[in-house]
């Protein structure tokens, strides 16, 4: 990377946690200009508009959120495994996001709502390929004959997902963890309930 | 009400559907003024601030959200019949909300997490409610015996009450109302199959 490059990075770096605090209509420049210590030309010297650092700033956040999950279940040899370990991190994210300010899909998902419709198909695009990969394990799963073969992998995935991602919300509005726990208890129990051969 | 009071009203529900939208950053005086046909000092004569009308207007949004869920649910007879009847009402809120913009309670939460404490404690305060509401039908149906007495009543409300929030969530991000329908096939399915004694 150029000088140049170096500098982009560190100001989208900056940005996404300022963008997933605060939204896009609540992020100033000024804020920017104080995390980053450069003025208003050093910042539009390298971005169109606002837009575009919004657009760059969530698609960090969510490298490094699909880097992080990614982590958490790659060393697992099974799919139940890899669903464990997903959950498993679901389990302390909500008060311990990868970015700054909670959850950039769900910030971003309302936040666009409305208002800002290439976000808005930034966000879809982002959710579509989590429930994918959700539906590829437990579609890995029935193949390897440790899940039911009359699970629709893509409702489960639908599920799956949609319940973590609720409990985040939750827990995050109470501060409160228990309330994490209370969802992950059930989708363990809907797993090797409704899933596990 | 005197004329000062419904002119009050009247700004607050427009100012209502104008913050769900956009977020307290994003919702504009100028778009207040002219969806109410009101001048600034029109406007700020009943209101302290911006502030005021941002609670005021989510206070009246949450309202006419129970107001909803309650008229759905109000005239059955069992407990059972009235978690049908709330789980029937999510099937279609998610793109046919109360108030114009989605869901306050999720737009609220996700608005004012890292920067408006007090709209923030609202919004524990309302989703604390809507929990023990639900917790409260839970217990009703264990005393007449319709639901298991082993159930912990309010981890299977949070459980709910999380779940049906997060498809609103995904089921707006998508655009579409299969994905709740995903969500409220899997929520009769675990109340029957869970609950149902």
């Amino acid at each position: 990377m150029n000088k140049g490059q170096t500098t982009r990075e560190f100001i989208i770096e900056k940005a996404a946690s300022i963008f997933n605090k605060n939204g896009f209509a609540g992020a100033s420049l000024s804020e920017l200009m104080a995390a980053t210590g450069l003025k208003k030309g050093g910042i539009y010297n390298h971005f169109k508009n606002k837009d575009e650092i919004m657009i760059e700033a969530f698609d960090f956040a969510i490298k490094k959120f699909n880097r992080q999950i990614y982590l958490a279940y790659k060393d697992k040899k099974t799919s139940l495994k890899k669903m464990q370990a997903i959950i498993d991190f679901y389990k302390t994210y909500p008060l311990n996001p990868v970015i700054e300010g909670g959850c950039p899909i769900i910030n971003t998902a309302v936040d666009s709502d409305n208002t800002h419709p290439a976000l808005k198909s930034r966000v879809k695009e982002v959710l579509g390929k989590w429930i994918e990969n959700m539906c590829f394990i437990i579609e890995k799963g029935i193949e390897a004959g440790e899940i039911k073969n009359n699970i629709d992998a893509h409702k489960s995935a639908v599920f799956l997902v949609t319940t973590m991602q609720g409990g985040v919300l939750i827990a995050r509005s109470f501060e409160k963890i228990s309330y994490m726990e209370i969802i992950v208890d059930q989708l363990n129990a809907y797993i090797n309930g409704q899933l596990k051969k």
